[in-house]
């Protein structure tokens, strides 16, 4: 068996998922990548961390050894080595190994660990699968055909917050409740609007509350304009994902998928496409 | 008259809801189910607990002893008794009388009880009938058509929150303000995607108070994809809500209301009884 | 001028509202209304009500006084006084004025006096215009369409807090962090589905709160629903209120109103009924 | 070069932005205007202000001397001068130098100052291209659409606010938990029916946590209101979403894009260009 054969044989396993070891490939991988981010999770809990964080290193060197040689297999099977290299999941790969690399000759390096949180990007790795569903792509392109509308309708909400902020800061200057800068007063207008209202900054005089209850109304009624249009476009992506047959007689449309005559005159539809 | 016709018309009141007599049984269960339940809810209060606590063990073991001839009834008037025995309400139906017996073996166990809880599952048994209602048939159409997008959707949402929070720990750090794991600031992220927005957590730094904007901002533009994708499915099952009328010539069903002939092979279909 | 002919001018002025004087009559109410509204507020206030308590009773006194001639104008003005009396208005009307002659012999009730706030109902009275209004039919036709869709899905929101707030009654207890009886974890149960948050309970054990962000993800799920319930039902209430001419050559649909020819063919649209 | 021929040229520059120059003179204008308005936030901050106040005074001299320069060039190049003093931009400009100046004379009027804020109204002179979008007509025709019928939603909340306000301060009265007047109440019973939520007031007796819930499961379902209201709306909007074309024949506009013949007389319509 030739190098070539092997090399072709191992690039089925790694880079595609149509044969069982291509899959199963798929699956460890997936396993390994989500008991690594696990890790870095219980890792940042300080009372977990000093019981069992010998433990964890282990564990963590284990995940950084199965994706060093995963990234060197990758880099060795690759027709074009440099361009996987320098790829968006090029970068994602080398990334998820990096940061315990580095931690040993910076030891200090604590939060640059939390890096390797972005291994969770290598999940969409295996996900490429799901991207061909039909369901994200009409999720995915009812958002596409809106783009232009939620970031007009963003920069309107925008304006509105740079108008709220300063007028409460304004408002409720010297009553020590926390609107103490127009940033702070904007942010505490987005809380508002968004109706998250965290009430860690909340108005204490009447005509600031008299204020933040037109927000609120207001936020509760803007709220009304993305899912508008979000759902006008998810209306229109999921139209053009279903079959257009037309009766032939009366032009009846909107037949089911499984009708064979007409349900408005009885005649026979035209047969399927696909 | 013989003990099969005794079963056989106590079979009709238990398990059916068609003559008077059943749906008096179902009405007199459906008061128990709901009183007990509330018994339930009045015992978990200390203040009332230490005041009235017998009559609530009184009554507890009055709907306790309600249900268990209620279960031996159903035991007994079963074709397949086991059968039953194993199904989802048969062991429902036990749950809801077995944690007070097990409270005389075991006394400590208090939060067992809660079990009792479960009770509340059985109104879904006098609810049979509602099941049958056109209104619920078009709500769970809608989240079974639209249950793959909603699955596609959340996972992003989790992929989501895993960033956010990872994010705001690094970036939260030492400020003590609650960010101290990334399961904690995951917790945040999705109290704050949600616009939940509790305020046990909440950013302190001025760079975590813009990137929670900039997540509220998020969460109140994304909230408008479940709703579309919910929206579109329950206009398509508003829309193919379906009578009851039979094709006279191939026995098809679930035509639509507006169909004048079957879809299947092309008859002509009653008239529209009302 | 005959007794007659007084009372049925009167009659026009105070119940109708065609002629110029009719409607005065309604301004003035609602101004009357309004202004009595806004003096129950005022006077809640206890600082205000200190200070100004005298000019509150006055106005107060003035306003009851008022409504007091405007109840006896009416009763003597309706054809069927005892029927006017009895009517849901007739009840309300009567509820505007009561309060204050009963806070002269019961002079502590004063918790009763903010009865008076009911007189915001009688807005309605000079809103019965605004009741023929198109968009508020629409509106209310669609909520009416959607009643039953509406019922099933809260009666589903309701098992599902008792459930939910029973799970973290049990998890959370012993944590002191709020959840100390059943019907309150029900009550944050609610404040967290509907994504309301206050803060003033929220779960302290990492299981709760990991309960917590399931049931907040659902909170956000599920709030689709009625929104998708209202749109649909909005949008078919709107679709029955819009002309719907058909071009009478090639049978397109969905002409604006101002169209004369057909956009699809070029033919001349038959003229509009109303 | 004559000096009519240098205010045409200036007149390019300034007022329109088809040219090169106009081009460079709006984006320049844009990042004078933002840097201005963000100066003001980073001053309200008492930290930097105390310690860069001094770059602040500078910058925002410099930034008032260009937008004096540019009012002083608008007045001199407008054909009526007065028209455009008085006209909303006009005013606004005048705002954005004002405040600095007064500043002089009044050294105390420090709220005043954020006035400057203001600046932010000139985004939109910018803006005007963008003005002409078809995405932000879609949405303000949408919103048009929908204007009587939110107003009439929001009489309804509104009216909801006032019993929801009243009933919780007769029901909290005496509990301490902030409900000490009406228009306090009523305060609460917005940040709950938006879902806000902020914790600042919150129930504290059995009752009104009770009616707290049914509020919010009220605030829950009428959310779903003005949403249908502008998810119809924008569906319409989208759905007569017009092309540029114009009728040869009779110059109506405002086509369908759909359409092949002019609604108002009949020709055909010229062939969409793309």
């Amino acid at each position: 068996m030739s190098l070539d054969s092997i090399r072709e044989r191992w690039w089925k396993i790694v880079f595609e998922s149509d044969t069982p070891a291509g899959k199963a490939f798929d699956v460890l991988l997936l396993v390994a990548i989500v008991l690594s981010v696990l890790t870095v999770f219980l890792e940042s809990i300080v009372r977990l961390e000093i019981k069992y964080g010998a433990y964890f290193h282990t564990l963590e060197w284990i995940f950084t050894a199965l994706f060093t040689i995963e990234y060197l297999l990758r880099l060795w099977l690759a027709r074009k080595p440099l361009r996987y290299a320098t790829s968006f999941f090029g970068i994602v790969d080398l990334l998820a190994v990096l940061p315990t690399y580095i931690s040993l000759i910076l030891p200090g390096t604590h939060y640059l660990l939390t890096i390797r949180v972005l291994r969770v990007i290598r999940v969409f790795r295996v996900f490429k699968l799901v991207d061909h569903l039909k369901e994200s792509r009409i999720i995915l392109e009812a958002l596409r055909a809106s783009r232009m509308k939620i970031t007009v309708f963003l920069t309107a909400v925008l304006l509105l917050v740079v108008f709220i902020g300063s007028l409460l800061y304004v408002v409720e200057a010297g009553s020590n409740s926390g609107f103490d800068s127009i940033p702070r007063s904007m942010y505490w207008a987005i809380v508002t609007l968004t109706t998250v209202g965290y009430g860690d900054i909340s108005p204490a005089t009447p005509l600031g509350q008299f204020l933040a209850a037109v927000v609120m109304v207001l936020g509760y009624a803007i709220i009304a304009v993305p899912t508008g249009i979000v759902s006008v476009a998810m209306s229109q992506a999921t139209h053009q994902a279903t079959t257009t047959r037309v009766c032939t007689h009366c032009m009846a449309e909107d037949h089911r998928d499984s009708a064979e005559f007409c349900y408005h005159c009885g005649t026979r539809l035209p047969d399927r496409g696909n």
